[in-house]
């Protein structure tokens, strides 16, 4: 298949829920009403942030790095420094409010621990800021539809950061998923998990709101949902930790969960703080699509069998990264007022699951999301 | 790593629980006695006996096809005369206990319908025989209980045809897994399915006890018992079935189980009558092992990743095929009064798992096995 082709057929089936995703020069342009880059303010410079998102800036065509917020100085300083932000653009979580007065920050991209989403994107939301948030959104249901509301009454843009979704391999994945590539699908194994060290605030389950469901789990809930486009029926859930493993004091070590969809997918899903799984495949009965590894930061890799044939499937190099496309995706929504195709209910739906997934477990039985 | 040290590290790893598996010509030299060759009768000339079974004994070193049980004439005129069987080794399931009369006959061969392994094992074992009988052992563990008393009464030995442990890849598996080649295993992914033309007994309740679980699933929860060593503690299990598909009138379409072990490993398990699967994964804290296919009457692959690097296992070429190697186990087992590695006991162990899989679909809830 072609570049050309899977274009096309990309736009035809209309990736994302309402909304088309902009992918390109030609698009952005298009979007970005002449080039204008919105200046974003990254709260939290943890790892991820520093080493993932900032250094993408570079590659963004409609958004800029502008402004940082931080609790330590000397991180402030450092990549103040690094990426030309000047001090005044600087802020400690004491004086975040007066973002409010800065013209210069369109956006404010929570990178936060978990249990502060929900805050940090309120306060943004009521500073008059358009917010990224990072998945997951929150820590609970109760949160995420609270940062819904007051980004509607602040009338912004509130949108997760799902990079997968921005990702070339995973969009060709869902195209042909929902394309009936290998037919209508009936089976999606998706596993996600990797060994955690100890002591870091993802183990503690006051800033995280949970163990490895709420970190790496996520991204096999997410695919399960993004791969079929569908919500779950019913969750059923086994959790296995070791607590007598310090790392597992307050946290869940494994929790694997099945989802059973409308239309008949069952998703089989793996989540995992002691292993390393980085992986789905679509099933149907023609054959399955392999991803692996499938929501890693680069390198993904696919295989298609179809038939009797099993072909790696290779797409064309030098596209935008995941992490770029996400940047400019809310941009780019922003200047064109169109909802972000993982807005804030995106986020509350896989809270939703989530917390369905907790229930199941806990309790021993399938739950049945409508009575969730 | 050669084939001297593979069979060295099978040899002390000791495959198979409390007995060691003979493989080779020296091994079956030593247990077959000479060269004896016992005398097999089939009972039940489908598909599956008259194309994978019935061809291997020509491979066979201690087993040789000597009568015919079917309730067709035209199946015991045609096979007979293509295997050299005599008309007076010839039987109706009418005249079957007569089979006490025929000498030549050490071993019954049971591949019936599933409905019918209880009755015809036991019968079997009435009439004095050694008996291998097909997977699953029945429909239901009041049934296998009974076989195994019936043949320790006859003080004959029962054998139920789990043909993966005796091909090479899965025994290679067996050893890489339980010997910790990626380090102690924590999660197993086994997939079982194909697609399910009508029209057949298996999708008749009563003559299958089942649907896909019973047929084809049972490979799934297998590869979790023998690559773990060990039995499941909790089942969970989800079943999704389309009613309205005219081949799943009596009988379950998918269903999902989640398997928790002793030590912690998670089984995740597909069973599928509507898509084709067949793989395990078997994952460490270093890596993972794939065999896929795993469970195929042949052409098995595995790939290893361990550290950073993803290899493929090549095996050597030219071992005894896996339905030879089950034909002259049990021969060799008879011949030196040892019992099976998958005695009915080992049926029976599925069977209470499938037992409680079929409860916690129906309950919605875990089931624990000591409750089961």
């Amino acid at each position: 298949m072609t570049l050309l082709e899977t274009n096309r057929r990309e736009m035809l089936l209309g990736i994302g829920a309402g909304a088309a995703l902009s992918v390109g020069s030609a698009a952005v342009a298009q979007a970005g009403g002449g080039g204008r880059k919105l200046g974003y303010a990254i709260v939290g410079l943890g790892s991820y942030a520093t080493k993932q998102i900032m250094p993408r800036f570079k590659e963004c065509t409609s958004s800029q790095l502008v402004a940082l917020v931080s609790g330590t100085p000397e991180k402030l300083t450092r990549y103040a420094a690094e990426y030309g932000v000047p001090a005044a653009n600087c802020y400690s979580y004491k004086d975040f409010d007066r973002i409010r007065d800065n013209p210069a920050i369109d956006i404010v991209y929570i990178v936060l621990p978990n249990s502060m989403h929900a805050e940090y994107s309120i306060r943004a939301a009521r500073a008059g800021k358009h917010v990224m948030c990072e998945k997951p959104m929150a820590v609970s249901v109760a949160e995420c539809e609270a940062m819904i509301a007051a980004s509607r009454k602040a009338n912004r843009k509130l949108m997760i950061g799902y990079r997968s979704r921005f990702e070339p391999y995973n969009r060709e994945a869902i195209a042909l998923a929902r394309g009936g590539h290998v037919g209508p699908t009936k089976i999606i194994n998706a596993e996600h998990g990797f060994t955690a060290k100890p002591d870091q605030w993802r183990l503690d389950r006051a800033m995280s709101g949970g163990g490895s469901l709420m970190d790496i789990g996520i991204y096999s809930l997410n695919a399960a949902r993004y791969l079929t486009g569908e919500e779950p029926m019913t969750v059923t859930a086994v959790e296995s930790t070791d607590k007598s493993d310090p790392r597992f004091k307050t946290v869940e070590d494994r929790i694997d969960f099945m989802l059973k969809f409308p239309s008949g997918i069952i998703a089989n899903c793996v989540s995992s703080y002691n292993s390393n799984h980085n992986r789905y495949r679509i099933v149907g009965p023609n054959g399955y699509i392999d991803a692996e590894p499938a929501t890693a930061y680069e390198g993904q890799r696919m295989t298609i069998r179809k038939g009797d044939a099993t072909m790696p499937r290779v797409l064309p190099a030098g596209q935008k990264s995941q992490f770029a496309g996400q940047l400019d995706h809310l941009s780019e929504c922003v200047l064109a007022d169109r909802q972000p195709i993982v807005a804030g209910e995106e986020g509350l739906a896989d809270m939703r699951v989530i917390e369905a997934i907790y229930r199941s477990a806990r309790e021993g039985r399938t739950v049945r999301m409508d009575r969730a």
